[in-house]
């Protein structure tokens, strides 16, 4: 196999394009490659961010009608955590059955080297650009070729498996047509979850602090309405420099609506090296912001009002308790 | 291996117990076993309920120093949707790692044929009893067995992950006592929402409609506050023959706050034969309580304001194409 990065991606089988944009057979190609062209935020005054910088939108130009060749089929595959014991046989599968793999490096790298080494080809992104990486996919699935679009946890949890299909759609093109497939993953609520003990086993909700596509008041909304209802609470994206503001409007509203010592389980960059897990009170939250342990590789999972602690677990009781004598 | 039901447990690895009634060398036993105290729900009326009937508590009596032995391992396992190839390969590993194995007859009956003629002995029961099940695994363990609790989608949700912990915390056993791990799976939401497409990408909430152990009042605040607020909403254990009130007042408040013509999918019975899946309009919800597309194996998820249906799949849209061109 080949391992292309963005600057000399192609979506034939065969690479060693000298062309330093993305094109796939479409007949014009006003994309530019992802590394150039992608904004993770809107903002650009973030210097932590590696892919922000630039405002310009993308603009996606090869419609169904402009490839030749049948397409092929595109099947959106979660990895779970990120270890490769923690993927499904189904994932692998899937990975093993395509021609062509299409990713996030980070993720990429996390592959087992069987799958990495059996396909056709690998493109992978450093960061962000998922719109122009879907776009990759989708492109090389109309061209004829079998792709797996990959990532952590589960393609419907913040993920790429609605965008591919929008995608899709505005090509003209259909799930049908390339026998779309999702194969779930383990998220990463519950893979953090598992590292805390029992902390969600009841009502939960998720909710991502990054406005980069939802309006901070409908996050802010939507944290007052779950804090006051003792839902559990998994919190996605906590933290970055240009969104400071954010975390610290989140702790805020949970302190409104929950007590100070309510447990809080905070698992960082899960699976990887560098993981991290902390189980602290809700007032501590709001002074660990700046610490290295809550960024945007970090969950946190807020307890409600009948979580405690105990022997190092971070236990939510189902209501057993008041059901049943052990 | 030899497979035990509830009418011969019993907590060492050679088997073949005359005794009717669990016992797991605990000093006394006031247990009785699984398939006649366990009561599913509080009421009696219900017709269709196996388990139901008695409303006698479960009173579970050895404690942790009740126990010669060691301790051994205690893994709560999560299966995901059922099939073999849909657990993750440390699922699996967990399982082979184990001298026992305790669940819900069902999902034994689902786990890869190695596993199960590998295990030393096997508990299983038929339905519900949720509770002395759990204690059976937790007496087998602190009897000095590595026993693996096992259960469809994750421990974290609606699981028994929690109610593990509790009963060793009131055996007077401790987690780490019992290297107590918990390995996660896929859970119902999204390997339902992977058959439907990408229904869930943005923030979602599960919520159960079972009144078991949260009262019904508490539900109907939970839908209220998420409905309104353009959640996606994934409900677990929608309908069944005692909650049909459940089921028609949870209809009438996501009518109150969403379109009529709000995307519904509907997955019955996830990677089990009787598999069916279907997308409605939230208006159609109510009068499908009494077919057999819904019941407690039935998983549904509610769309949101944006959610559409294209080429027969269900898709809530991130928010990318406000800010790019596809």
């Amino acid at each position: 196999m080949s391992e292309n990065t963005a600057s000399d991606s192609a979506c034939g089988a065969s690479t060693d394009s000298s062309d330093t944009e993305s094109k796939c057979g479409g007949s014009t190609s006003d994309s530019t490659s992802d590394s150039e062209s992608s904004a993770c935020g809107g903002s650009t005054s973030d210097t932590s961010s590696k892919c922000g910088g630039s405002d310009s939108e993308e603009t996606v130009a090869a419609t169904a009608d402009d490839f030749d060749a049948d397409p092929g089929r595109l099947v959106a595959v979660g990895l779970g955590p990120g270890q490769p014991n923690e993927m499904t046989a189904r994932a692998k599968e899937a990975l093993r059955g395509v021609d062509q793999i299409v990713g996030y490096t980070t993720y990429i790298d996390l592959l087992p080297d069987d799958i990495v080494e059996g396909a056709e080809d690998i493109y992978s992104t450093p960061m962000c650009g998922e719109v122009s990486r879907t776009e990759e996919a989708v492109d090389r699935t109309l061209a004829g070729n079998d792709v797996a679009i990959v990532g952590s946890g589960d393609p419907n949890v913040y993920a790429l498996g609605g965008l591919a299909l929008e995608i899709l759609e505005s090509k003209g093109g259909s799930a049908s047509m390339v026998d779309f497939e999702v194969v779930p993953g383990v998220p990463a609520a519950q893979s953090c979850a598992a590292r805390l003990g029992a902390p969600l086993v009841n009502d939960t909700v998720s909710i991502s602090l990054s406005d980069h596509l939802t309006p901070m008041s409908t996050i802010e909304s939507r944290l007052h309405a779950t804090a006051k209802e003792g839902f559990t609470i998994a919190i996605y994206n906590p933290w970055s420099r240009k969104r400071r503001d954010n975390y610290e409007k989140c702790c805020e509203i949970l302190l409104e609506h929950r007590d100070p010592e309510t447990p809080v389980g905070i698992v960082h960059a899960a699976g990887r090296e560098d993981e991290e897990t902390e189980i602290v009170e809700l007032q501590d939250l709001p002074e660990l912001g700046e610490t290295d342990l809550i960024d945007m590789t970090t969950t946190l999972l807020v307890g409600n009002d009948e979580t405690y602690v105990w022997d190092d677990r971070m236990v939510t009781p189902r209501g057993y308790e008041r059901k049943y004598e052990y």
